[in-house]
């Protein structure tokens, strides 16, 4: 079966690690929905360039996901941290054991504020490590533990969005698409 | 005085291409040029994002530029290629010396198409490599050689992004923006 993905975008977001997603996971084939968080489906990015969404995450809500990945950017990791749609699927998702991932400054001011690091090696921007809970703080790129992966910033963007394929697809797949994109 | 870059967009553009050359360049105060090739300032990319340009690329042709990046994708590339307000700009930027770039399939299909990579040594995606003038070519995740810098594809759209800043702002600025994106 097809998987299935959910990319969240809030103004404000990181473009690159929110792409780099899409793009990685559109080039295997998975089905990935980008849902706008606000009233608005074109969503401005960080470095302000918009970009315009699938639908709005209100319409993800009963939707089944194998993976939920949340891009960082700053204010795009504190709109997403505000969403009730959002933190009622990530609950969801954490409560089935499945797999979500977050990166830059959305691993602290979303995942680490809602308690979706307890008890989980994570990492994040250096600027936002003291958010984190200390105990679960690992110095490295990216970092996967459980149901959780999480990286540093926007210059892992592509190793994170791989690292996740893989988990998801395995290593053949994620060879092909490295392939693609000229990295092997 | 503060830098100026054109990073055209056409229908097919590969977006983690395009998008990185912005943020790195934004994160380092460069102003940005994002412009359309075709008739809608909302381009859409090859991974089916549309992205919304700050202008079109008719606004652009009596422009300076320090700089002038190509994204790849397809057929985001052979749309480029197919705009005289493009290549025009190309060929004052050459004719004055001045630096420009291009991946994934963009080097070959829009540059070399041009005769741009006439006696430079250059790389491209290696589904492209054989429409490269083949006494040019260089097995380089990325090249530079007088005043142009090329990339293999997608999954060095960091590295391109930042050995393009380095040449126009410096290592020192490299630096910064590399910290900034927690690659160091």
């Amino acid at each position: 079966m097809q998987k299935k993905i959910l990319v969240p975008l809030a103004y404000g977001f990181e473009m690159v690690e929110a792409l780099s997603v899409v793009d990685v996971f559109r080039r295997a084939g998975v089905h990935v929905d980008l849902a706008a968080v606000g009233d608005d489906l074109q969503v401005v990015s960080s470095h302000g360039v918009p970009v315009v969404a699938d639908m709005f995450i209100s319409a993800c809500r009963d939707n089944q996901y194998d993976l939920i990945v949340l891009p960082g950017g700053i204010p795009g990791s504190e709109n997403l941290a505000l969403s009730v749609d959002l933190s009622e699927l990530l609950r969801k998702q954490n409560d089935a054991g499945k797999l979500y991932g977050a990166i830059c400054a959305a691993p602290a001011l979303v995942l680490g504020e809602k308690g979706l690091l307890d008890g989980k090696n994570a990492t994040c921007h250096p600027l936002f490590v003291e958010k984190l809970p200390s105990q679960e703080h690992v110095c490295e790129s990216v970092v996967f533990d459980k149901n959780c992966v999480t990286a540093r910033g926007a210059g892992l963007s592509i190793d994170f969005s791989l690292k996740l394929l893989e988990i998801l697809l395995g290593p053949d797949k994620r060879k092909e698409v490295e392939k693609q994109m000229a990295l092997i």
